[in-house]
């Protein structure tokens, strides 16, 4: 086994002292696991006695007695629409405990915890960008947060020792620290996450009432943008709920930019159309270039397109052929057509091994394109 | 070489007689590169002499002179505000030939064929649901058109001779053919590329003025929904200009669907906002599973996670293992996030080899979520 195979993050255990997790579906079951894998004393609670039993089967930690020593930190992974609640109840329960929530927006909850005047010096929000299709324990893994970022909310009341301990679970656990305003979080997520989703969703609704035929004629293009459209929908409005002004105004953004765009289009010859229709198009251009990740750096490789039969085993076999040809692949993308038999992988490789990729997989009987 | 990894179709090589292709772009020298592969005899020509020299040196043809016998096809390649131009010309230049078109929209060339009163005896129009990110002669390839949806638009003066070559020439170059009207395909590509394309460079859009940490929290979800926004705007903007009324209807239907999402969220103490919300985004349930290919049948396979170190190599190791295991994947999907040294290939594997699968790996020294 080399290290390579094995990219997980240092076992710091940072983390110091119980933790004391309340909720124990995806989220909290994996804050659990990873703990308990680097070896984090962890009890649990939820308001289901089925459900923290069976995130204590999986060893996300122990369900949580009146012996259990008071936690140096609990962590609120509760539904959003309850997070405020815990936290407020956690803080009294555990006068010297620091208390943060992983919850997906981060403004509603400190404006409400505020508002009824609980101390939040011993307070700081958090929220790991992770997450999963299906929620639920059985779907927790220790390694949720790994590699992803973990946005921390502090305020200038936070005790430089509170912000330490969430900071430690959330290197512990593998996460890329981000620290921001509640403010600066919610309307960042609004932006990345929530209003893609709600754009996805009525995208996706659009095609019920469409015709079998039609949607016969959808490519990777309505795949790709249709995707978090199969999101759970009632996860999605306590969201939405919880993160209502900036979701609010991005919409009625977006909206406006459809009708402009609507505008231009019905009426060409309107002074100004074709240019203000080219000038959103091109946006669109600027902005995709701006998301980090493969997507941005696709430049950097080759792609070579491979014909394969879509039946098991074909994509198997050109892996393992390629694997055997020594080429390392940087990316690939799956792509067939509906009712066609016939596939193809699109993989990005080395501009400088590109050549011989081709040329030593059509050696081998594969058609690339 | 197994006849699984060239799952070309049989050449069957039933286009009969000379071809003649006018407009040497993408679309047409990939059409002139797939025919000439089957042995048929390919002319071209395009307003740029570089371009039709260009796609002839790839092989996609010879440049049609004056000497040439009458071709027994015209295939029109042009980009789409010169279509129906091109279509007459050639209709009158070669009254014979059977005259089809490419163009990504129908109705429109129709209706201006038909209100100038060109004779559409011999004219067949069609498109082949398939492109490049890029356009070009550079671009083109072979097999551009395999297993994609072919849309062929006759009407009742269409003779059946004339359909037989059309439909040769689609199925010659591996195309799936799918009987539409004009009205029929415009609206249909309006709902599922058209539609799609522009809410996604809107999205995109609304990126530009956005801070560099709050686009550092996008995930796949922002990726998937965005990436088509990278396309090309002119021809983006001819297409949509030429597809106007559809894809008019379709954003003022989402714009509207957008404002009563904006407005139930906004107000929710106003009766039903709450059940307006959830029926918007379980509608987008129902459409996204409505789209048929990998992602409507995802459930006919167990999806593994794999963490993968993300430099070179990794990917390819892993890829070249799982041969050596004999596990036969169906499916991979990379994610990795912005700064991170770590990403997950998330494998599909059918259901019973799941569990091998993962233990396989694990004694491999992978570790498996």
């Amino acid at each position: 086994m080399t290290e390579l195979a094995s990219p997980q993050p240092a076992k710091a255990a940072r983390t110091q002292g119980l933790v004391h997790i309340i909720g124990s579906g995806l989220l909290g079951a994996s804050v659990g696991l990873g703990l308990r894998e680097r070896g984090v004393d962890v009890t649990l609670e939820d308001l289901s006695p089925t459900t923290v039993a069976l995130a204590a089967d999986y060893g996300a930690g122990r369900v949580r007695t009146a012996e259990d020593p008071a936690p140096a930190l609990v962590v609120v992974a509760t539904p959003p629409d309850v997070a405020a609640d815990a936290v407020e109840r956690a803080l009294h329960a555990f006068p010297d405990a620091v208390v943060t929530d992983v919850t997906s927006v981060k403004l509603a909850p400190y404006l409400e915890l505020t508002r009824r005047g609980v101390d939040l010096t011993n307070y700081v929000g958090s929220h790991p960008m992770a997450g999963r299709e299906r929620g639920g324990a059985i779907m927790a893994r220790a390694d949720l947060f790994t590699a992803r970022p973990w946005v921390i909310c502090r305020d200038e009341a936070t005790p430089a020792s509170a912000l330490a301990l969430v900071e430690d679970v959330a290197l512990d656990l593998g996460g890329v620290l981000i620290e921001m305003t509640p403010e600066e979080h919610d309307r960042a997520v609004g932006l990345v996450s929530h209003l893609p989703q709600v754009v996805s969703s009525l995208l996706a609704a659009r095609l019920v009432p469409a015709a079998e035929q039609a949607i016969g004629l959808a490519g990777a293009g309505l795949r790709d943008t249709t995707r978090v459209a199969a999101s759970d929908p009632e996860l999605w409005m306590q969201i939405l709920d919880a993160n209502r002004e900036p979701v609010v105004e991005l919409l009625d953004a977006i909206g406006a930019d459809i009708a402009a765009f609507a505008d231009a289009l019905r009426d060409p010859a309107q002074p100004g159309a074709k240019r203000r229709i080219a000038d959103l198009l091109a946006a669109g251009n600027s902005g995709v270039g701006r998301i980090p990740g493969k997507h941005g750096s696709s430049e950097r490789f080759t792609t070579i397109t491979v014909l394969i039969d879509d039946t098991p085993g074909q994509l198997g076999l050109l892996l393992t052929e390629l694997g055997e040809l020594g080429i390392n692949m940087e990316d690939l993308r799956l792509e067939h057509s509906p009712g066609a038999q016939i596939g193809f992988a699109e993989i990005a490789v080395l501009p400088e091994v590109a050549e011989r990729a081709i040329s030593d997989l059509t050696g081998r009987g594969w058609r690339t394109l």
